[in-house]
């Protein structure tokens, strides 16, 4: 082994690690300029708290799911036993016997890289949800369906394919370069269920009617969308699981310009629809471009990325509209960004690309199914489940009132005068 | 060819690129801070378009108006045609012939990094602009303008230095490390034309008094702020264009020294001036250091770092005040900051550091003249020509009742009770 | 020495210097946030001014009280004169002589990187106190008091250890990885100091009541917490002073667990306290476990980090109301976080993981009250000077209609309707 490359190799998956890690920050101030001021200790509270939960149920149950071993190749579930064993070695440091930590783990990074990067992916998964059922559901519901939405069905759905589960096995096999099925439309589906279950805020829809309820701060929303922009970074260029130079820097260029496109193509989409300048329509045109190139970023050149995206920030916006007319009240946006772009993003690899062919189009359509069918199962009947037990909905009052002082006793912001 | 070395090499740079990356928040964060609340979604919208514009014309235009080639090594202008067309080579693995991309495209980095981490440059000059047209410029003429000045502007005057045109092969050559002249400086010439033809801000300058607008948000000022600096160490650390031990880690320090001396100087002046502590020009002094430095910061020892980010900070108290007086609104500083820092840094070279002496002066001082004034009058042209076709300055209605309401049919915050 | 793997090891000590440059970000956003909008000018100028005191007066004084060199092994003070002088040496290129950076000063960075990455952590000792001196310190005195705690007391403590001095030579060396003691509770004492001199905000204690005076923003409370644990991969995982994949990697998970675990703790803590979903709490629970794990964050496993953040976090929460209780108002919470869980978690190296045992606690024990003895006089006896010289609070009618009129002249925010 070339020591010093499998250092820069480790080094770079690290480095990918808090990248992904600042994304769950994008996410909560993205989701709490997007939603009302009376919500968002609300928001940032689960925000919080789904880190926490993804990567202490990761630690002990999740990595173990999602990466059972050999002895599990092209099965539909496998579990390596609780908790978090290390491989070490016996290592001779002057003449005496220690142990250290065996790095013939894996060719490019320690068994601890593999975990923590693995685990900040864990917890996006929830934090997608998040946005969809803010501003009406409860705290604790949530957070128990987090600990077993990331706890279980997300790494069941991730072993299918990076765990070298059945998807993996296929003839032409399924390909998720970095997840736009396994993390983002896992997410998506997750939220679908909780809207359906859920139903509308108050006031959302009324007498056909569609009344939007605008975020309460842009800049936060900002922060936000380039905060997951540079977080991407890490999520798709970790992916090669390498430094790789040639790999990862077309990476790195897939990946942006796929988010250019994205924003261009909502900026164009929403001006059609609406002739104003639509702030938060483009910024979501970015993550749908993101989330959209993910699963192929590997395999497309920067015209293709930009066409990938740029379908993506149209599909964002008419998405929007759509789920609105179907009376699906998503606050912030999340099944037209990591849902129906989760999507697109997997079914174009069998389109554009290295990959694009009928076979492997069938095999992105079998996995974009299967995931999303166990996910959305997974998701609606787990919620289910808490709305006859504890309930998963907020008192009219609560809602009309705010989460943020009847759960939380305290209000996001005092301006005095 | 050291594989692992152009491994951390490419590395590098591609951390450097997110870095950069990452200023583009900092600058939408700055400027909506600096300026009115009515009009903050406006300026985000810009800063998110910025990035999209940029990339994209880089990807078909820019990168080859910049990089044409040696062909034209000395030249004014060169172009290496339409798009991107990576470098590839014939690989055989396993028996078979296939195509990978050519590393020897460059000792230290792929084509990919290359063009991403100088796109990313290239879409920071229009953003610099951003700010100083605030408050009062018509969203599609920045947006037409922006085009062209990332376009074509901003890779022509590049080309000449960094490109190995005609400034570059000068007896003494120019030198411009990372873009005291070549970006910020072009950015500030850029700005000086639009606000000319654009004219002050309603209600600035009234009855021969100055009255100052105050930012609407001094969070996001010093969120701005910090991220910036972040931002610099891949700004002015990539454009060592390796990872070398020695120069990355002087210009880490020359840069934040720099930085730091800067807020010094505009603390002291600041206070001099009005006896009281202005957060506003302290954050801004740390800019005016940091362009300052960004010409020579591979040639400076801590102390000249220092030196020059102090006389940077003091040189944004008395430019701003300069520039009122001379009625010239810029609403964020952009002149003092990039503009009159990015000459003084460049002259620096001349008189600190390695490369100090008269011939390099000279060469220096004809750098910064024909830059500035290429990308002056360009952009003066260019505006002019807007001025006279879709005009380039809102209503005086939209403008008192802010942009936001007009432009974009929604407000940038919206706070319960 | 192999040239490649010393540019990895120097790549990562210069990214984890920027990890933790951005932790001053997150300091100024976590303690505004935590504050009243009237003095969040007030604070953010602090934090601004902290980083250019705490790297002027690193380069000039600092740096060499701290890393005296060799000569000073096991003493209690060394000096090693003003300012930087980098190690040169002779090198021949293309036959001629010239200097270069003497390369062999470490074996795995430069020596420009040493001094940045300390400096870096040496402005964070200060930073800490202004959170706890929040709205009613005098700017002036407090940057005097940054000066000196920075400058000279922060350097000798670290010298104790980290520049191999008397702690560093007892039979048992005392163990603080990377500064629970010597930076977090170096902080702690010297804010525990102040807040004794300066007293209690206006109306914190009336009566025998505490009255709560709640933070303006939370979403500044959020991303200083998130990034502060981004930096803390810096903070931590650069403490490994190498690139090495096993304890880089090792450190990451440990530190994310802490942080997780901390959040935990203090989420159901604070629940069993007051029946609500404690955001404050729970953001100073993930700060409680961050400060708790460094001291140990190369000698645990995951499980011991996941009890020590959660210990931490609880802590966190028993001594915010300890700490009122005994009329010591800490706007937001630095005793608790970096006090008592830089005192944890320095005892928790003798309790748990590889260094586990008696002569280590007793050792710790050694390390915790020298440093605290004498980091808590230095800080107190500086305090008193100001206090009877120029003074350190401000007037009561300064405090009532807040510092930011009074000192700055300005405003943090202007919304308009």
């Amino acid at each position: 082994m070339d020591t010093t490359l499998f250092t820069v190799n480790n080094l770079w998956i690290m480095i990918a690690t808090f990248l992904v890690f600042i994304m769950h920050l994008g996410f909560a101030t993205l989701e709490s300029g997007f939603t009302q001021s009376k919500n968002t200790v609300n928001i940032l509270f689960k925000n919080v708290m789904i880190i926490a939960i993804g990567l202490i149920t990761y630690t002990y149950v999740g990595f173990n799911l999602m990466y059972p071993g050999e002895a599990y190749a092209g099965a539909f579930f496998g579990f390596a036993g609780f908790g978090l064993s290390a491989p070490m070695k016996e290592l001779v440091v002057d003449g005496a016997k220690t142990m250290a930590l065996d790095l013939s783990y894996n060719a490019s990074y320690t068994y601890w890289s593999d975990f923590l990067f693995q685990g900040m992916f864990a917890a996006t998964a929830a934090t997608i949800v998040s946005g969809a059922v803010a501003e009406r559901i409860k705290l604790n519901s949530f957070l128990i369906f987090s600990v077993f939405f990331v706890g279980i069905c997300y790494p069941i759905t991730g072993m299918w394919k990076w765990g070298t589960g059945w998807l993996d096995a296929l003839d032409t096999p399924f390909y998720d370069f970095a997840g736009s099925t396994l993390v983002h439309s896992v997410g998506g589906w997750g939220a679908l269920a909780a809207i359906i279950l859920l139903g509308a805020r108050i006031g959302k829809y009324e007498n056909g009617r569609i009344n939007p309820i605008p975020g309460h701060s842009m800049p936060l929303g900002i922060i936000g969308v380039f905060l997951l922009w540079l977080g991407w970074f890490g999520f798709n260029g970790g992916s090669v699981l390498s430094a790789d130079p040639a790999s990862v820097s077309l990476v790195f260029v897939t990946t942006s310009l796929a988010a250019a496109g994205g924003s261009v193509g909502a900026f164009i989409a929403s001006y059609a629809f609406t002739k104003k300048y639509d702030l938060g329509m483009t910024l979501n045109g970015i993550l749908g471009g993101l989330v959209a190139i993910t699963a192929g970023a590997d395999q497309m050149g920067p015209n293709e990325s930009i066409i990938i995206g740029l379908i993506g920030g149209i599909l964002v916006v008419i998405s929007v509209i759509l789920f609105d007319n179907l009376r699906l009240d998503d606050p912030v946006g999340v099944l037209a960004v990591h849902l129906v772009n989760g999507i697109w993003g997997t079914l174009a690899v069998g389109i554009f690309g290295n990959l694009a062919g009928g076979s492997q189009f069938l095999s992105q359509l079998i996995g974009v199914a299967s995931v999303g069918a166990f996910s959305f199962i997974f998701a609606f009947l787990l919620f289910l489940i808490l709305k006859f037990t504890i309930g998963i909905r907020v008192s009219e009052y609560e809602e009309v009132e705010g989460l943020d002082k009847h759960e939380h006793g305290m209000s996001a912001y005092i301006f005095e005068s």
